[in-house]
């Protein structure tokens, strides 16, 4: 096996300024809790990012920024809408309905994003109390299966859903890539969001994730302290958590890292576009690439590289790149999955 | 102020070994979510400090790791005996109510510790559906105000527990300490426990606990992948955690630390005996001193080193002392006390 | 409006043989909590009915039978599959999520109906703590739109159920309508169910529903009476609801009812079948009619008789039968459809 | 063993003119879930009973009026301060931490009644998001060993609770029971509360409780309809809950029934005065009369009479008096009481 596979933008490693970072950060004692001078300086760098009046907090990981945002936005009584494909559907082991207690209103989709056409039929027995209340609507920045909410549909979908009383929340595990691919400010990735699970994990950070709240939807924000307690979210030694987000948005570090694993998706695509037997099945947009290839040459495959299959009845597999893959890793990816395949033929 | 004050061991550095360890272990992709050969190999060390058929699982925070035992331990309505003044009582949020869904049935203690006298009343109304059934016993070792529980106390203790029918938890945020106290194995330390708590943020990681469930308790075991999922304390890129475990149990790190954590703490109880004003109110058995000084002090002397009042109606303030603590960070809290309590006396 | 509509069936009144045995009961102090000897005489019957090992208990409405099956079947990580249209999926106000923490996995049908085919594709990812594990397979009988399953059909869907290490689940709100249509016994028509919840409340009774576990789920019986008082259902006057269960057991009064209201939607079936713009969209099987009628029709005809609209996007129409539908309501109901809809024509 | 003993007010029967009103009121179908006339007409009863802008609902039991009023007034990391002895802390089989996730803050007391001594101690740690914070004060009128707050000493301890932001609540299981002996209106007995469960099911119902929120704790009052739905109590045919409530009101039914509990046990205490070795332990001023009597005495006065053992350690009995006590009863109880105690002291 190569050093670094196509399994899992969090197989990666930890950028080295993220580490430097927290060598750095390791002298003397500091208060805890959140109450340092670090965190309180990356506090006010993720409200500069999300405009005024926005509350963040950091917590420890994506599955948890998510529930926090859950618990933040919905009543026990309330729901949220979301794709069928979200994270928060399907790979957050029950947390939503079990620690945040929300029904998911789940909406098939054929690329992880929604619509307000795809919404609409869901946003149904207001007022009737035998019926969950939807009161969020959350998507995922940029989607599971690699996809881009260009800012117009954000502002469509942000607008639909305002008007129907819902608030909008955006799971950015990979907001960055999504900004790197849009060319655009964290924050305008985000465009409609009132709340958001920002992420870091996937994009260079060895662990942290920020949950913000904007201004508008402020009561939500002024509960965020006590929820990330209650949640287990809370970091003694805070420090260590925010000298991360410090070095993250130190030069835009977040975007150089996003945008070079969405160069390296591309960079995989263009590689396969001509392999006979690779079937690109969604839009390459961040850092994905989803194909589809005959089912026999999977494991063959996966012996050489590692990657995930995402559907198995369909064989459509998951290759994923991370801020570290190389130029080298794609190419001899591409020139792997040639070889198999030609196997496979003959 | 000074670099290192006496607040808390979490506002304590990093020990450099487990800095070194994660910078060592940033080299290559590696598996998420634990199936690392890193994770395993620091699994494998937990179950054998704690014994043949023990699981273990590493988790971000101790408020945690105890609703993690919470979790694991009791059903519905299934209730906890634990100290008045145990962490999970006072400092978790509320977590154990809203999160685990547990009822704490909470006994009052001189010095933080329960005894088999203390927990009897409360194991009550067995196979009676109007109250709670009592389930777990949770102690904490060390405790939350220093104090040690011997293994004999320990083992009179548990014995009365399963006696009862009861399964034991210990809260070992601070269990180095005690097994640097009483020259004993971490095992030894948490003698009698069924589930316990491991910390290893207060005694120099960055940040990581364990949860460790002992043979014979084994259904617990069995859940506790899909609890620590959804309680949100799955890392994705574990082996970062792991690091800082396997540096931990190299050589016996933990054992260095805490020895000379609370070596500082009777090094400072000590340099305080002399002084007038200052009354140690518990026996200084681990790595925190707690005195009784003039409410008037009580300012002064936070003006010049970082400390938490523990008590304000009885002037009770706790100091805490950490893996980086120095002799001269002791001596000149010390003569600070000294000097502040003169000031008073005149 | 007329004495009695088709809104449904708990719009109607109590049966008067319940309204006596409330009466009757009323003599005299009785232990209270479900210890009095006419309660313990209800649940041998339910034992009886249910078969050896069965363990009852009463709650007061289906809901409750519903979450409570689910908190007495799933851990916190473990999932029921329903029928996107069951009762507990948008129908219980969100309390399988907020109150059991149990996430439902929905599945669409045509009839309400689930099938091996129709389920299977939800058993993934077995052991994956990512996702919630299927442990429940919770189907309703007669569903929702009135179709029954057959015993043939029960014993397919419990024998793939168990195969994948799923318990059943059976809503059997209308249990007795079932048993009634499919000639059998109350047991018999919950043929391969682990737990059920059986209504009364639908069939004649004022209030009272109840939870059996049967043998061979017995880990699940042995938590209802803790569940049941958590879950908030345990009534202190019990001897009152027990009463009413008392008088539905008596010659079958279960059965006098519940064949008395299948009979009239078949009634009603027969009546409007030659009705110009009735369409009957659902097998009438039970004690409902479901039809697609014009949509210009609803209104005037809901000012004549009450009804609900059960799919206002297709104009669909639920007519509802009740234990104390008259032949004269029926033939006074399908002579006003006939005239609103001729109405309509012209 | 005689018809009607000592054990509870919920051993008692349902008072007649309530059964009279059940039978009267099944008659033709009624909408269901509390849409029907008479169900308004008793929500407009209540409402005027409790003040312009009060919101009630009914429920099927006490435990879920109480677990509902927690939904209502807390968020996830508000607590509610009770006295040890409250039914939410001992009797509802922690559904108030699992069902609600609200942790109670226990203080103890002599008589079962707080004040504002004794809570203040538990207001503490505002603004800390370790600590659970204090939202709701609830007392229980009158208390569960009988006594009463006065109007005096309920305008004080709501003040108190008010002026430190702490919503009241009142577990009125016995509200009529206390309004009787004050001689008040229900409204009057329930002085300071912002919300109150209050019972029905203890003074001749046989069953149904309300929850009722003030005007200005208006945003619970908001809520009160979908958490009543998700937490299992609404009833489907509410007009038989509705009727009870309508003949309890009707020339205050409610009063009459209190009132005469009230009397026998001032009665049952006059008549035990005298009885050596028989020490009246609680202030008799509703329907209990709590009293320490030799153990020995206890089973075979237990074999005559039924009545409950309070504490065991102590050999103190609850002696508690129902709407349908006679003074026959009384008076043959209290000669039971004499011979026994008597046949005890040779």
């Amino acid at each position: 096996m190569p050093d670094r596979g196509f399994a899992s933008d969090n197989a990666a490693t930890v950028h080295p300024d993220v580490l430097a970072a927290l060598a750095r950060e390791n002298d003397g004692h500091a208060i805890s809790y959140g109450h340092d001078p670090l965190t309180q300086r990356v506090h006010a760098t993720l409200e500069r990012e999300f405009g005024p009046g926005a509350t963040a907090v950091l917590v420890f990981n994506g599955s948890a920024a998510n529930v926090l945002s859950l618990r933040a936005a919905c009543r026990p009584w309330e729901a949220a809408i979301c794709a069928a494909a979200a994270h928060i559907n399907v790979d957050e082991g029950g947390a939503p309905e079990s620690i945040a207690g929300v029904k998911l209103l789940a909406v098939d989709t054929a690329d992880g994003k929604l619509t307000p056409e795809l919404v609409a039929p869901r946003i149904e027995r207001i007022g009737d109390e035998h019926a969950v209340q939807p009161r969020l609507l959350s998507i995922t920045q940029s989607s599971e299966v690699g996809t881009l909410y260009t800012l117009d549909e954000l502002r469509a979908l942000s607008e639909f859903a305002h008007g129907h009383d819902l608030l909008v929340h955006i799971d950015g595990a990979r907001l960055a890539n999504a900004a790197a691919a849009l060319d655009c400010a964290l924050g305008e990735a985000a465009t409609g969001a009132d709340l958001l699970s920002l992420g870091g994990t996937k994009n260079g950070l060895m662990l942290g994730e920020a949950v913000i709240v904007r201004a508008g939807a402020s009561e939500a924000g002024g509960t965020l302290a006590f929820l990330r307690k209650q949640t287990l979210q809370l970091a003694s030694k805070m420090r260590y958590v925010s000298a991360q987000f410090d070095a993250y948005f130190h030069d835009e570090l977040w975007r150089r890292t996003a945008r070079h694993a969405n160069a390296m998706a591309s960079r995989l695509e263009a590689a396969v576009a001509s392999i006979h037997g690779v079937e690109v099945t969604q839009a390459v947009q961040t850092n994905a690439v989803f194909a589809r290839i005959p089912a026999a040459a999977i494991a063959p495959l996966q012996e050489r590289f590692a990657f995930h299959v995402w559907d198995e009845t369909q064989s459509i597999v998951r290759w994923m790149c991370s801020w570290d893959t190389t130029e080298g890793d794609v190419d001899a990816f591409a020139a792997a999955i040639a070889e198999v395949l030609a196997d496979g033929d003959q």
